[in-house]
């Protein structure tokens, strides 16, 4: 239920601000939970898009459990809210290995991710409490995507595992791989590059196995892949998608959604006409949409505005956007009058929910729910 | 005073995080100030960039009057925070007009902005109580950044404005704008451009005090044009500028500032070392730095490192950033190794503050204060 205060309908809300719509989440979380199910893969959704404990439940099919995070917060915050068996998806610190300890001693299952030995260093130099209680480690591997991991074709890696494995204090849980190189392509492509990648983890799970070591998880994930999986895709223990909670400009374009999967939007409002210049201003700036993604749309903009085909974002400062038309095309003033609102959808989910304490969710034009996303570190 | 549970010094942050350098701020708000004074024109600092109550009593030298804010919430925030004439710097929409109303009524001095005639109507449409208590209207001008405003040259602008003075619910305060266009100009080019934006607003306060109307305010600013004051900068009642508190590159770039004026950073951590690349990765994604500035730099990267003039971001994802060599140049692993913190210098100031709920705040390595930032609309 939303709070008494809330507005009752979209109509009446502020802008600018968020909106979630409530029915297109649960059929992509329902959708993905059933293709998980259908390749016979378990299903770790990743917190980082939506990071609300409702969306978590959706994703999760209720079960509250099986998820990833990107920052220790997100763990903080899930675990508080009664998610129990939670993967750090980053690269522990130093800074950090107090809280994660906390975390590891709390949680049923809670996983970290290493991929040298200072980081097994740091994993030894913060032991768990009661004694024998372990560190649970994923081996993060590179499989191309030349952001974390160690190289699924280095030789230190047989090494590196076998420490992990003969360490007093840890567990070796598995490997994991982001695919992040599929956002680059487009349609059977990504099945294909994500199929290279899951053959190369595959590699490593076997390459491990000569040496009796089992991969507990072998994990692969982006909404690309995962939700244009190729024949590889059901060779792996678990699947870690997150974007898909709500999708964005940017999927349709890859093609792992169609429009009308697009829960997420930015309500503005049309604050002036400047007919002279063919222009409008809405009140939405930089800190309601974000910057990401100015440049890879063709069109040269970096949202698109619901039902205004003709429209495009030109520019954008803090609270400010200003619209014009496609190819110089008159405006038609009378359809935006001063004080309608309008409807963005943004290039990348993720990037534009970091922008908004408040998410206003809503079933058809009623706000159903309003939803506070964790944020910090 | 820090919070207890706050580190006493940088070294033991978490990151990434943001910190601000204390006497820095002090130096920025101190020389505006100053030159303000020997302009003898009034200064008005917008609370956009910092969004705190500490901020903005540095930049209002401790008297809490006189600023302008680009939100709402923010008005709201500096009124409870005990600020008491406020200038609400962006154009009214019908969604805020009790909110708008609230703070009328409340604080000793607020003033909006209208640009047309539809604006008046909603003044109208939402008089103050007791009867007779007036909104403070400000017109804001467009001479020549094409976002908002009436154009300096419209032939309806003394109408407008004529409407306003008539108004029963209204008292005509004066003219605002925005030089915005000083952002793409460098040093000399800064005054030049400042002085043609002030000339045509000085022509605007000249024509309607042909029929006898008193612009009380003429207010003009940007950080380029109030660091670098042209000669007509003297000519205006009161100046606007705000990210002068922090600065950053573009800043610099501009020459609004020296390096060493420029107070925030990002605090980001070496992770993990791929000699293999020549690459290394930190934990500051888009969600600590911001997309902005991307693709403004002449090296191709969107933030400076500090003490590491050789090295440069080149991706970024949400929690991760990838940094190499400039041409190729071996990597220095031995002087990051994982764990050090080094500090990122950002782009855009205001982009990167409003990514983050806590700002450090520190004199030399200690952190003395704790800054909470307003956020929302």
């Amino acid at each position: 239920m939303a709070a008494p205060d809330t507005p009752s309908t979209l109509n009446e809300l502020q802008t600018p601000c968020m909106t979630v719509d409530l029915d297109v989440v649960k059929a992509n979380c329902t959708r993905m939970i059933e293709r998980a199910q259908g390749l016979g893969v378990g299903l770790r959704p990743h917190m980082k898009t939506s990071k609300t404990l409702e969306g978590g439940r959706l994703l999760t099919g209720g079960s509250c459990s099986r998820i990833v995070v990107s920052t220790v917060a997100e763990a903080e915050f899930f675990a508080s809210g009664g998610f129990d068996d939670i993967t750090y998806g980053h690269i522990i610190t130093q800074d950090k290995m107090p809280r994660l300890a906390v975390l590891a001693q709390k949680l049923k299952r809670f996983h970290v991710f290493i991929d040298c030995e200072e980081h097994i260093d740091l994993l030894e130099g913060e032991p768990l409490v009661p004694p024998g209680r372990m560190w649970s480690v994923i081996v993060k591997i590179n499989t191309g995507y030349n952001r974390a991991g160690i190289n699924w074709h280095d030789e230190t890696l047989v090494p590196l595992v076998k420490k992990v494995r003969d360490s007093l204090w840890m567990d070796f849980e598995g490997i994991y791989i982001h695919e992040g190189m599929c956002y680059d392509k487009q349609g059977e492509a990504v099945k294909s590059t994500a199929d290279e990648q899951i053959h190369r983890l595959m590699q490593v799970s076997e390459l491990l196995s000569t040496h009796d070591i089992k991969c507990h998880t072998v994990s692969v994930g982006s909404t690309p892949s995962c939700s244009l999986p190729g024949k590889l895709m059901s060779k792996v223990t678990e699947i870690h998608p997150g974007n898909y909670v709500f999708y964005d400009v940017q999927q349709w374009q890859i093609g792992s959604c169609k429009r009308s999967d697009i829960a997420l939007r930015v309500a503005t409002r049309v604050m002036a006409h400047y007919p002279q210049r063919n222009e409008l201003i809405v009140d939405c700036g930089f800190t309601a949409l974000s910057h990401d993604g100015k440049g890879a749309m063709p069109n040269g903009t970096w949202c698109l505005i619901e039902g205004c085909p003709k429209l495009k974002f030109v520019r954008i400062s803090q609270e400010y956007g200003v619209i014009t038309t496609h190819e110089g095309s008159a405006m038609n003033y009378e359809n935006l009058p001063i004080g309608k609102i309008i409807y963005l959808i943004p290039y990348h989910a993720c990037a534009t929910a970091a922008m908004h304490p408040v998410y206003y969710v809503h079933s058809g034009e009623n706000i159903v729910e309003v939803w506070r996303p964790n944020r910090g570190w």
